[in-house]
């Protein structure tokens, strides 16, 4: 069987022993293999002391233009990659193209908000300065410089290339050298990009490892100029940020857990609409991309009472057409690919058993076993289910709903009585997520929902019939907005423009002279 | 025995038992007495569900106007303030000052703050809004929206006021209720300042909360929306980061913890020269204030070694005159107290035995047991003590002086090259710092070093000979000014002017048409 290596302290590592097979999820074919990794922690010193050197010696726009180079490469490869993404992730072409092209883009994005950035290797300005205090001639300007350690990338298996290359570009950006490990169950992708990355010959010596399979005690070697970025379950998250040696080190950590996204539809929002129109196509385009395994997937829609038959019977209609073409993603014809292994079919059937202690079941049989072009009982799939609430349920923030993330193709309706107050009670009840939206044209509603749900959520989507025709799903993350949430989801915030920038980087005040400091930052 | 009480839920509460004397550490005359509080839970509650829609319901300009009267308050009654410092602390009329001007100074400095800012109860923008992607008629705008839970505050001895003043402060500019806890041993003057506050009549219920003795089961009951700020012991900070709650909420935590602060002596600077006795001078306020009790103090001083002598000698002359007249505080002709408690004795004492298997002592008894104003033995009291190392010993990163934080009137000359590349190596053995400096007129030195040290301090002040004689001894804090230091300091950062704000606030990105999101922010 083909193995996959890790890069390691400059060198490809096949690994010991045989840790775990990667498979086609659609047919469950193996595909390859993977070892387990040593010398974790000479990897890390090789980072700091080989790697943050190099990228520290290049100017902010010099670490820009790389990543703008690898943009193009993976753009080069992109047929290749969308063919391992459908045979290992599971993915349709579509799905493929999301992960792929989300990568492309950050590396993008970063290029170009590098290229706005200084033509030197020295600070980056924060603000202003300032009179330290009343009448005083020194002043304060804080500036932004790169970590000395390295950075930790866990990713999560349903993004591997988006999860991986999102990071990636934000702590070159910022000159910070990592350390990346995908998870193993889709890492054949991640593998296949890190080879391009490397083989480009623009990164760097120790700007970039791989770590396939275990991470065994990497987090034994974490120094006190590193950071921890992780998106994955709460529970890994926690294990993570409560570590022996990342407490210790008081090393930064970023996390992006379980979130249990929320829409609220207004109470003016009219069936035949086009914002109504919106509603739907966005709530099924949430429960079915990737096969819901997204962490910003939409889990809880919140209706006006009014609105529910209506809405109820728009999305059943659209689930039970790609219901009939869920299967090998590897044909086009098929609109919706299997969950990613059979660890997240099995979690996905518990949690939808777990929900419905409160909830009916609209559409959808998780159980279902025949699959277009595969053999009955084959794959992971999992047909989209819908779930319904009573008004009551969704106003008791004990409900399953609110806390047990099912990460697959499965929602919950939850009738409100249109409300903003009620609606960010619900949003609240959540206790944290990455993305939520408001669909109305009531400027009061929306300004006041903003006000309201905004502390709950570190993204919110804005739709209205006069930008229907211009908006998009809230489930896609983008390089210049802020992607994390608070609480449950982790309390993290990646992305979001320059600020995604400041996990990797030491904000520092310089206190000084008016001259000497305008002369330091080059504002002279 | 006076006996002093907690606020908690809107009453005062004398709490159980006889948990601590507070004593005045010069003579160890008994001053008042605490119990412990019970209701912890649901103090935080009331923080919550009561403070939090009070605050919430006040413009950002409403809620400056309350520290604006706060500080005018507390202005109001500063000498009763400084007696109690002076008694309970240690403190020199000087020091105490220097804790409650540093608290009126906070107080005043975001009550300037919130002026500048919306006045609304709305989102704070962050920002300008950009296009979503290229060519997309979506735009993304970051908002700042206070948390919806409580601030639990954690303070330190040494600044019984500027510490839990400084922390409330920016909560309440913010917008988040408080539950301060202060520490026990100088606990006289924070409850003190507390009862004058919550007299002043302008703090909303709920908004602040008093706990004195043990934080008990506090953090069993942190919520996902809360934060905790702590400032004091990296192992006290450790526990709090790492505890199970806290962990599992993933609550936001801000640690100020052990700092090895240094200075950095530049090559050119010449004995003799304004720059020369400026170094000097500061160098003996770090070490002699609040008897050396102060995260920021200078711990190690990088000295050329063709300095060393000159510099050694200028020190050792005024730590001398400060030694002989060291003693009870309450007689103004002593220039140092003791320190603040028997324990904080021990440990220094301790300390200075741990870094001498890698430095000398120039000056100073550790055991010395005769001061003025009080009978032989009596008292918390170390005179000043200068350790020195040598070149060698200062450039191992093992050294105790890296690691070792002895919280007294105690510094350590480290004598260097001269070069940056040593200096920042040196610096950066100490893990982490809220503070450095650099002495220097030879601007390649200052802006070279300003780069290569920034990434392991929070704030780093540039002395020269033209702006020596407005310049500021480096362990002065100020609200426009980043407080906190990477690593070993805990990695936080407080206060720094606005962004001292976001620790209380979720960012969110608002994602909309244009027009839209201009309405939102007011900027239309």
């Amino acid at each position: 069987m083909k193995r996959i290596s890790s890069y390691l302290g400059g060198a490809w590592q096949a690994g010991e022993g045989h840790t775990a097979t990667l498979v086609n999820p659609a047919t469950t074919e193996a595909l390859a293999e993977v070892g387990t990794a040593g010398g974790l922690g000479e990897a890390l010193h090789w980072a700091r002391t080989v790697g943050g050197p190099n990228l520290r010696a290049l100017t902010w726009q010099q670490r820009g233009e790389i990543l703008g180079t690898l943009a193009k490469r993976l753009h080069g490869a992109r047929e290749e990659l969308i063919a391992i993404a459908v045979a290992n992730g599971g993915n349709t072409r579509g799905d493929a193209k999301f992960d792929i092209d989300g990568a492309i883009g950050v590396l993008a994005g970063y290029a170009s908000i590098n290229a706005s950035l200084p033509a030197t290797t020295g600070h980056l300005v924060d603000g202003e300065s300032v009179p330290l205090h009343k009448g005083s001639k020194l002043r304060a300007q804080h500036v932004l410089t790169p970590r000395l350690g390295a950075a930790i990338h866990v990713n999560a298996f349903n993004f591997p290339a988006w999860g991986m290359v999102g990071k990636l570009a934000v702590a070159l950006a910022a000159g910070v050298p990592v350390v990346s490990k995908p998870a193993t169950s889709t890492a054949l992708l991640a593998w296949r990009i890190a080879e391009i990355m490397l083989e480009s010959g623009v990164l760097p010596a120790g700007a970039f490892q791989l770590l396939l399979g275990p991470a065994g005690d990497l987090l034994d070697h974490v120094g006190r100029q590193d950071v921890v970025a992780f998106t994955g379950s709460a529970d890994t998250g926690a294990l993570i940020r409560g570590h022996r040696r990342v407490v210790a080190t008081n090393a930064r950590v970023n996390i992006e857990a379980d979130s249990l996204n929320a829409v609220v539809i207004g109470p003016d929002v009219q069936p035949g609409s086009e914002l109504f129109d919106l509603v739907v196509k966005d709530c099924v385009i949430e429960l079915t991309q990737k096969a819901g395994q997204k962490c910003t997937a939409t889990r809880r829609i919140l209706v006006p009472t009014a609105l529910l038959g209506d809405l109820r019977d728009a999305i059943v209609d659209r689930l039970q057409a790609i219901a009939a073409k869920t299967g090998d993603p590897a044909n086009d014809e098929n609109r919706m690919g299997p969950l990613s292994s059979a660890a997240q079919q099995r979690d996905a059937r518990a949690g939808i058993l777990a929900l419905s202690s409160h909830t009916s079941r609209v559409v959808g049989d998780p159980e279902r076993k025949t699959f277009a072009g595969v053999a009955d009982g084959v794959g992971y799939f999992i047909e989209p289910i819908l779930l319904e609430a009573t008004a009551a349920a969704a106003l008791d923030p004990a409900a399953p709903f609110h806390h047990h993330e099912v990460f697959g193709p499965v929602a919950t309706l939850l009738p409100y009585d249109g409300s903003v107050e009620a609606a960010a009670s619900i949003v609240a009840a959540g206790q944290g997520s990455l993305v939520g939206t408001v669909y109305a044209d009531d400027r009061e509603f929306t300004a006041r929902a903003s006000v309201a749900l905004a502390p709950s959520l570190g993204r919110l989507v804005l739709a209205s019939e006069k930008i229907a025709a211009a908006s998009l799903a809230p489930g896609c993350v983008f390089p210049v907005a802020n992607h994390g949430g608070p609480g449950r989801a982790g309390d993290g915030g990646e992305l979001g423009g320059k600020t995604g920038l400041e996990f990797y980087l030491q904000r520092t005040t310089l206190q000084g002279g008016a001259a000497e400091l305008a002369r330091l930052v080059g504002t002279e």
